[in-house]
């Protein structure tokens, strides 16, 4: 089943979606970073919604994803809750996505990682202090940049389905062994070249897309919106190997 | 009440605030051409939802908002609900926003108008045709080029009193013979000059955001992702228009 749709993706054309989602997450970060951190809008403890027990941005995202997923969204083999114990069945008629992964795909969610990442480690350095009020557009903002790097970091699956198809007589070995030599599969699945690009080419698209555009050329060039050095340390240091570690964990059950 | 504190915010500070408002237009425009037009988002005779009598995305605007404001977040000033007839009241804190606006200003909502331009207008000039099964991702992205749009509009107040506030002796006898002159209120409020240069920003700002950046320089340039062209001929017809359109209604009732 699963081989030949893949026959209509290649990995180049995966990586030309892995690109165009680049651009997603920085116009994403970049709406962010309108607003000032708002920490009212994380606060455990504030239970400011009444009879819920948690932050404003959770109620946020648990009842968005609600809604979208009584629309289907969770149907699509791109897109994974954050709160998956919280979803509705969708009632809308299925839609038929291109069968292209194995079924075991549908079991691999890191959404909880990607959660702790960008609330603990990003937004810190991404958002001015201060507070504006808006909390529940900052959530609505947050769940944005929350569905974009889930949608990059999960397509790890397509993109390990084309790695094993395109060369199975290298990846069938280090599957089999499972476990004691997943070592040996992230070596496999990781390609330097490749990944020091992708670093420096998102650094330069959050320089052209966070830039302040005036119709006047001659003004000294203003700060950008987003430090784009953040942007390559965010896909450094998380998204890409995120994006490994979901394609070890989809391999490694590839076989099954 | 509506003076001391209107005296932080002046017509500059208030344009460069719909200067980076045309930048949140942009990215969320280019966001929605991610998705092809699937119409079925749309149809109103489809009854995807079922007991809800509307299209895919009423149900996910209807649901959003009430979220939101639950939240606060049409508690804003500088926020308007496509569906005010739907909406919970706050359960939050309420947050001090700054007293800017006459109290009139919460009584003025052209949401309506805006939701018929986006999806009779607009979505046919930008989406391309095709049906890739993302409904709830595509009403999710529709929403955010609307609340962009909606705020981007509505701040007309703020410019309306920005406007009064500067020379309450060119508009208080305008207003004062009320509907009889408001052509004459719009020529008093209208600064072609801005506004032409207002078109040629947003059209610049467009192939700026819009570009498909690479790290190669030396490709032929490729089509960017929305038309500049749609972008300006959006402000010109549409949103200009209707950021006047607020600006009367409040300026007529500004004295009451």
């Amino acid at each position: 089943m699963a081989k030949e749709a893949s026959a209509t993706m290649t990995l180049e054309t995966v990586r030309d979606s892995l690109s165009a989602q680049e651009d997603t997450i920085i116009y994403s970060l970049i709406d962010r970073v309108n607003y000032p951190l708002n920490s009212k809008t994380y606060d455990q403890s504030a239970s400011l919604i009444p009879g819920f027990a948690g932050s404003l941005v959770e109620y946020v995202v648990k009842e968005t994803e609600a809604v979208h997923a009584k629309c289907g969204r969770y149907e699509s083999p791109t897109e994974h809750p954050f709160f998956p114990e919280n979803i509705p069945a969708s009632v809308v008629p299925v839609h038929e996505y291109p069968k292209i992964l194995h079924p075991v795909a549908s079991s691999i969610n890191i959404n909880k990682r990607i959660w702790d990442i960008y609330f603990n480690k990003l937004l810190p350095l991404i958002a001015a202090p201060g507070d504006d009020g808006n909390y529940a557009s900052t959530a609505a903002s947050d769940l944005k940049c929350l569905q974009a790097l889930s949608r990059r970091i999960h397509y790890g699956k397509f993109v390990a389905e084309i790695k094993f198809t395109d060369s199975p007589q290298d990846y069938e070995p280090l599957v089999r062994v499972q476990f004691q030599d997943s070592d040996a599969l992230m070596n496999l699945l990781t390609f330097k070249k490749v990944e020091e690009m992708v670093k420096r080419r998102v650094e330069k698209k959050a320089a052209v897309f966070g830039q302040r555009v005036g119709l006047d050329d001659s003004k000294p060039d203003q700060k950008p919106k987003i430090d784009p050095a953040i942007v390559s340390r965010l896909y450094d240091e998380w998204v890409m190997p995120l994006t490994k570690l979901v394609e070890v964990e989809y391999l490694l059950r590839r076989l099954d």
